[in-house]
């Protein structure tokens, strides 16, 4: 078998933008074969960006998909390229039933030279795919130079069965897989101990090209590597960034190390930066340049500005003080001294005037009282992105989205929302490994960092650290009646987010929960709040449906999309 | 073959309320019993309530449902019905892969006689059956007193092939269907030529039971019916309400007209009667008693006023005018009106004082400004619904929706949101027809109809109407400046709503449209509108992903629960 390199091609591309797309696979396709790559490989759907939901289902987007893989094909010729095996994803149609397909194409002398079409479509989780696309049936080798390449596409690794064990019975050199795995915690490990288990099986070297970049609510993390078919690692890419990396098959050892292989991220480090390149990306993908919050003092605003300054520049991020007759001195000055750190904008805009402006109308008490506080907040933030074209960023975390520990069109405000998979606990450790990156000049994951021992505005920080270590270790409150705490209405979060990921992560019942060892109140307490937090955490208005198709559920759209045809 | 006696038992069920929907099961068996009944069915997954999403994922929840089946096979037998066949839809569970089954299952003296399970599961628009259970492979016939009784879940019988294809090779005399099959207007003729289709194909009559309801964002309408294997329509129960009804099988042709046909509805009675339904049974299923709107005098707060007035009575709808400095004397005369018509609650919350006090802090301009208007508003109909326990109704239309032409956290507020699916035409047809029910004295659809021919304080209805005609034939306006008019940003209505159906139901794209004969400049600017907006329906904050599972696109539990294991 002939010595062959293949280029990994991990980019970040956006859903619809096809012009875009296309620009960037021309672009890496350029550096690949100058780097005399003979087969570059893009992550699943590279032309249409993925997921692509049911965007899939018009017609005319399947049509310019179409037209944009032959213009790239051609392009590519013309460029001098048309020798490279250049794989990119993109939208099918199915010929019998005029169905979508999720595809492979391969472009090669100036045409769309041969295709493949995802069979397992994942239905579960974030996935939706068997709902808009037809599954293929066929598996496909190509043959490069005399090198029987196996394709396949993200999903069909991940199931028994199908084109891989048909792409093993067939006998391949290389088994070469493009994917658009969305990040999860410790996703690294588990996708690394599948390729191994895939390579043994097909009885080759498997590449494993993912996208990168944020996507609605979505990250993906790239991670691209290669196993050889005994399971060596040959290579593996960086997370969290686009990159370009080669690999040599069916060559000397000494040849193949030249690939890199990086470290695994530290996991508190990793967790940040999915948040901060989704925020990132939702922000660049959708035209925001800066952000605007309330700063409360509190740890989930302190974290979320630092992931925005990270994200934009602290010089971007607008943060409101709102002090009610609430708010303790002490909350304040660790809002001021955050700003200041980040080197953000910060405005104070005191509510009591406009609570007393209410309440001169309405008389409200209690939890009504307490909302009307949080939405004054609310209005405010608003106000600001309305009139400074700011994105508003809500500060909710898991624990209370989950418990409805929060108020509706409150604090709830905002139209992207870093931390709402983070559990409380989790937010404290990854403020406390923000301060260490900030003392100890550490990057994050390749992403520039603000305030590395100094602060934005280029000052010494506050008291030597980034989020005051005040808003870290003082009890949680939400302000909203004197004295206060969120242990007042919910178990100590250190129990509190145990349940959650037992009864949300795990689907565990009361039974199953009690099994688990919590005690019996404290599960009944979890349970009410959570099954009554659904219409908050979904909390666009239901409505019925009348027609054939209405918005909500039966119409599924990515919201950061280019198309416009 | 045996003469048999069937009752159609279309029911109104709660997702997850077993022991309600089982005791509505023994309720309306008892009656069927004593009607003489040999086979009495129930609806698509009668205990769990429909649809379930990921509740059924949860094992504990499939155990109580299991438990439940039993018990009530025991308590028909205890309560002398031991012998009667009731046929209801639950949750099973797969033996060999421990998923989810849709499953239907016979009572038989004193046990679960007999399972069927869902073979095709619907993964488009509303549904995410195959996301959820696992499709059964085996067709079943019941023999009951020698008759063959074939049986089929719903979309068993939308798909050609499958178990229906070998029912028909088997033989049976009767194919019994059972629904959950959602409103959507004009279904009735679709499903009775579909069922004719399906009768013709097994050579006998088929026995089509549908849940009758609102769960959620779904409105269930019921209208079972049964057709002859000639496809003669032999009964058709009532839309939208509750009802028993018989059919007689293998009898003289004068036995089995004593089955009843109802008349279809006017198609305007049956789109308002849905949404009425609709939000009714969000109340009833989360416990609202009543509802609190801005009434602004517009058409879209009026329609919606007068829905709810159906819905729950007049004396529980608590309308709050919230003029402006913008607003008209008509409009506020319009709103003052209507809610006297109604028997309403009526209270006047100027916002200008409000606007005032945050103008002083904020010196905001232009769409800022006007969306501060709007979000005063939401804070004032969330302060009556948070102080007084009542269900905020949205007023939003789906033309408006559809363009974005709404102030997120402002005139968006609320929990249900009656009118979303119906395009602002039909909003004023709507308006019209309500107000000749309301002068002729019609009934709607079964419901009780507030103020035929006067008002719910019984006294007559201002200037004779219902709904007053200023408010429908007035030039549409948001009064956030002066002289603003929807037409100013939006293309006229009427030209609008035609783009819009074509956009969103039937997906066509920029050249579809063009093809249609719309102008490019409309086109794109519908384009523009809709695509923007897709945030903005989708309101919630993204935010991103980062655990195995987060709230959002991977869990979807129904809101309206009342399952706590």
């Amino acid at each position: 078998m002939t010595d062959i390199r293949f280029a990994l091609a991990q980019i970040d591309t956006c859903v619809g933008d096809l012009d875009g797309n296309a620009d960037k696979v021309l672009q890496y396709a350029r550096i690949a074969a100058s780097n005399h790559a003979r087969v570059v490989a893009f992550p699943e759907m590279t032309l249409t960006g993925y997921p692509i939901e049911d965007l899939a289902l018009r017609a005319t987007f399947r049509t310019a998909a179409w037209n944009k893989a032959n213009w790239l094909a051609t392009e590519l010729e013309a460029d001098g390229l048309g020798d490279l095996f250049v794989v990119v994803g993109t939208v099918g149609t199915d010929r019998e039933h005029g169905k979508p397909l999720n595809r492979l194409v391969v472009l090669h002398d100036g045409v769309v030279w041969a295709g493949y079409d995802k069979h397992f479509l994942p239905n579960y989780g974030v996935f939706d795919e068997f709902r808009i696309f037809t599954p293929g049936n066929k598996s496909v080798v190509l043959d490069i130079d005399g090198v029987n390449v196996g394709v396949a596409i993200c999903e069909d690794i991940w199931q028994d069965g199908g084109p891989v064990a048909e792409l093993a019975e067939r006998g391949i050199d290389v088994l070469l897989t493009i994917n658009g795995s969305p990040y999860e915690e410790g996703k690294t490990d588990t996708r690394l101990a599948l390729a191994q288990r895939r390579a043994a099986e097909v009885g080759a070297p498997l590449i494993y090209v993912n996208q990168v970049g944020g996507q609605d609510d979505l990250v993906f993390d790239g991670g691209s590597f290669v196993v050889d078919a005994d399971g060596t690692l040959l290579e593996r890419s960086p997370m969290f960034m686009e990159n370009l990396s080669y690999i040599n098959l069916n060559t000397a050892a000494d040849k193949q190390l030249a690939s890199t292989i990086v470290d695994k991220l530290d996991p508190d480090e990793e967790v940040y930066t999915a948040c901060v390149l989704g925020l990132k990306d939702y922000m660049a993908k959708n035209h925001f340049t800066g952000v605007t919050l309330g700063l409360s003092g509190g740890i989930d605003s302190a974290l979320v500005a630092a992931m925005a300054a990270d994200a934009c520049g602290g010089g971007n991020v607008h943060g409101i003080s709102m002090p009610s007759m609430y708010s303790s001195d002490g909350s304040k000055d660790d809002a001021a001294d955050l700003a200041e750190n980040l080197g953000a904008h910060y405005d104070i805009q005191p509510i009591e005037p406009l609570f007393t402006a209410y309440q001169h109308q309405l008389h409200l008490d209690g939890v009504a009282a307490e909302n009307l506080q949080a939405r004054i907040r609310g209005v405010i933030v608003m106000a600001y992105s309305n009139s400074k074209g700011l994105l508003a960023v809500a500060t909710g975390n898991k624990s209370e989205l989950a418990c409805g520990y929060s108020t509706i069109y409150g604090d709830a405000v905002g139209g992207y929302a870093p931390i709402k998979d983070l559990l409380k606990t989790r937010v404290w450790e990854l403020s406390r490994w923000r301060n260490r990156a900030a003392a100890e000049g550490m990057g994050i994951g390749g992403l520039k960092i603000v305030g590395n021992e100094q602060g934005g505005a280029g000052v010494p920080l506050k008291n030597g650290v980034m989020i005051p270590v005040n808003s870290i270790e003082k009890a949680p409150s939400a302000e909203l009646r004197p004295g206060q705490k969120d242990s007042d209405s919910l178990p100590e979060y250190a129990l509190l987010d145990k349940v959650l990921a037992a009864y949300i992560e795990k689907a565990h019942g009361r039974a199953d929960l009690l099994a688990d060892g919590f005690d019996e109140a404290t599960v009944d307490t979890v349970m009410r709040l959570v099954d009554r937090a659904e219409w908050k955490r979904r909390q666009y208005p239901l409505g019925p449906k009348v027609t054939a198709l209405a918005f909500g559920r039966d119409r599924r759209l990515p919201i950061t999309s280019a198309f416009r045809e």
